[in-house]
């Protein structure tokens, strides 16, 4: 079946197609299932009393302006309390500096608007997130991945790739997302600095850093660029666009994130937002205001932290309990996901089949690597080295499973390990008797 | 004051600014102004009680659900809802054909997304909706701009425009934003026939089909074209794509618009929107699910009828009262906007600035006019033809104004429209002046 339309997609479209993860989402909904596919946050956590109070409010008081249309830029006393609660992070921002974005992948789909022309490439970690690659693709970015390890981006691996010239640097410093880690204070400061001096700007996505279990606060990129770069240039935000959002902390359902960026750049990604949406929902951006205000929104992170640090440690002991000692895995500070690594030679798609099978599911971890679609282009590199650098990518992210541990319950968490433990068993003794007897392949 | 990222903007993002009407929408919050110039429904109709109980349901009986992520075409009983609904007014769409977008605007930046390659052109009515020029300009749109008249486009003058082979048609049939004129019924028929005779689809923007004041309710595009032309070919949705929207029938804050097209369309379009923001926000859904459902929707567009019918009638008078006899307007059937002409040599610049010293707004024709970008690309026309046509259009729009009935009341109507004929009056004594006396100039 095909229509008039089918044969006009634009150029740009091609080979766009729907996320794994949102693909496995609908597997995953089936009773029974222990999903940790997902980057779900535990539905126990959401403060519905806050919220059917918060709506009341907005309406009795103010739904001829809640329900209207609204400033592209956000509802001011919410910027203003972004504002004011980044600065408690160290964050100086003024109203000016906030957008409010439908989500921060909303915020990812405007950066990639407003900066990448076809074939620009984005410097991202190996792995990234997986909606950021979705968002940039279809404005024709090109990539170069640095590896991460336990202390995140390996900053000492980036002054090659910075040469190459890259638009932006993407990075996800807190508890990474698939990987778990974070990024230390030392590397932080080095990355600064290296941004400073290639000359190549930052976009830090902060999704879970008010999410920590353990350990102390780092200051965020944007905060070091200003203390360490810019502290005589008269304003505060300026080489690092710091994204966050409200999904994490009080629902996602609400469709809240924003950007931090200076001043000029906010009015140019206003324009684009104009083009893209008009602006954010008045309504839940009044919700979000009522429920945030007053000092509700620490307190209840502190609830969150509490909840999920619990989760995660069932699930850091559930893996030291039922997985193979050839099995590793991340220690995440905070966050929502920890990534796991396998011997080589596990097949992961075929793991994944079995472990659905056994009512169990995570996201395999090729999905978070970035095509190597500069091969051809690279003039740094010659064709052979980066397509070893690409296939070294895939055959790494093969070796992965993210798993997340903030939507199941501690009993879930348990059982959905020792069965996945249960596929991972079969699966290596699998790839063992193939590196044995290869012929039989 | 600039940074890294001020140079680093992409090409497409040249020449995009910020909308006329959202920056004067800013001038017209102030004290005192009655403002023709937005599109804002009255709050006054805004259904709050309703909005209320909404929220209080939805939390207290589906909160892990509506606060949660969900899926990207959109929240399933709301998609089942708008079929219902749309099948009243003849459209035979399935769940499958309906994708919630975040307004319409998100509707007209995902179909410029999934179609415009830069260069390629978009036929359009002159005047048209700015929000759609503003959407497919960040893609590299160029135009092809056709007439319109009382009856709406001006299909007689369709056929050499469709030989110059637009992506697609963009058309609003029923009043017309600005100029307030709905398609005629023998036009409707003319378009459905050309569009299959040259192969060339139409988008259908439709935000305010039920919000007729007088006369029968015509039939839509995309179902003349399944009467017309599929009757056969075994699906109902076909060559056109149909675009609606809850802002002018609940609350434009809410963000709540849909897209009806085959499914193999649909598919794509959330593979878009997917990268743009995940889904439109689960708790407005939820929450428009559930003031819409049980025939809520139906009773409240006949009181908004009501409503916004009376407010037609007292700027048609006023406007017969009191503006001189050399300007006249148009007789919109329903909507929100009536057109106005103004006789040549006004300086409509000049107008709108004595207009807002008296505390009165609209918006300048010439913002709804589509660049004629293509002139130097255009092999069917010799450049000095399509310049011709360029200024034309511009020096059309100079001569007209957009006129909102919706939001002000009758009373500020009334004095808005004596205020505004006060401006008219000097400026056309003024362009008299300067037409009598040239050299002064």
């Amino acid at each position: 079946m095909s229509t008039a339309w089918t044969s006009r997609y634009a150029a740009r479209t091609k080979g766009i197609t729907s996320s794994v993860i949102r693909d496995l989402l609908k597997i995953t909904q089936r009773p029974g299932m222990i999903s940790f596919a997902g980057g779900l946050p535990a539905p126990d956590v959401f403060p519905v009393q806050r919220f059917e109070e918060a709506c009341r409010k907005v309406l009795a008081e103010q739904a001829a302006l809640a329900l209207q249309y609204g400033a592209t830029e956000g509802y001011t006393p919410l910027r203003e309390l972004l504002a004011n609660n980044m600065a408690r992070y160290g964050i100086k921002a003024n109203v000016e500096n906030v957008l409010i974005t439908s989500g921060s992948q909303q915020a990812l789909d405007l950066i990639g608007k407003l900066f990448i022309n076809a074939g620009d490439r984005v410097l991202v970690e190996a792995p990234t997130y997986l909606g950021a690659l979705q968002a940039f693709n279809v404005y024709g970015a090109e990539y170069v991945s640095v590896p991460s390890d336990d202390n995140g981006l390996c900053t000492d691996l980036l002054e090659q790739p910075l040469r190459s010239g890259p638009k932006f640097m993407y990075v996800l410093p807190n508890f990474q997302n698939p990987a778990g880690t974070t990024l230390s204070a030392g590397r932080r400061h080095d990355l600064i600095l290296l941004a400073d001096k290639y000359g190549i700007p930052i976009v830090e996505d902060d999704p879970y850093g008010q999410l920590r279990y353990e350990g102390e606060h780092l200051p965020s990129l944007v905060v070091l660029d200003h203390e360490n770069v810019r502290r005589d240039s008269g304003y505060s935000i300026g080489n690092v666009i710091y994204l966050s959002t409200f999904s994490k902390t009080l629902a996602p359902g609400l469709r809240l994130g924003w950007i931090v960026a200076p001043p000029e750049v906010i009015s140019k990604l206003a324009q684009l937002k104009q083009g893209a949406d008009l602006h954010t929902s008045t309504f839940t951006q009044f919700v979000a205001y009522e429920v945030a205000c007053d000092g509700f929104l620490d307190k209840h992170v502190k609830l969150i932290r509490q909840v999920y640090r619990e989760r995660r440690d069932v699930m850091l002991q559930a893996l030291q309990e039922f997985f193979p000692p050839a099995v590793t895995w991340t220690h995440p500070q905070g966050g929502l996901f920890l990534w796991v690594t396998l011997p080589e030679g596990v097949d992961i798609q075929a793991l994944l089949k079995s472990a659905i099978e056994q009512n169990v599911a995570f996201v395999p971890g090729d999905s978070f690597y970035a095509p190597s679609r500069d091969v051809h282009n690279d003039v740094h590199n010659n064709d052979l080295q980066s397509h070893d650098v690409h296939n070294d990518d895939t055959r790494e992210g093969s070796r992965h499973m993210r798993l997340n541990f903030s939507n199941a319950t501690p009993e879930q968490i348990r059982e959905g390990i020792r069965r996945l433990s249960e596929a991972v068993k079969t699966h290596l003794k699998a790839a063992k008797s193939r590196s044995e007897h290869p012929l039989e392949v």
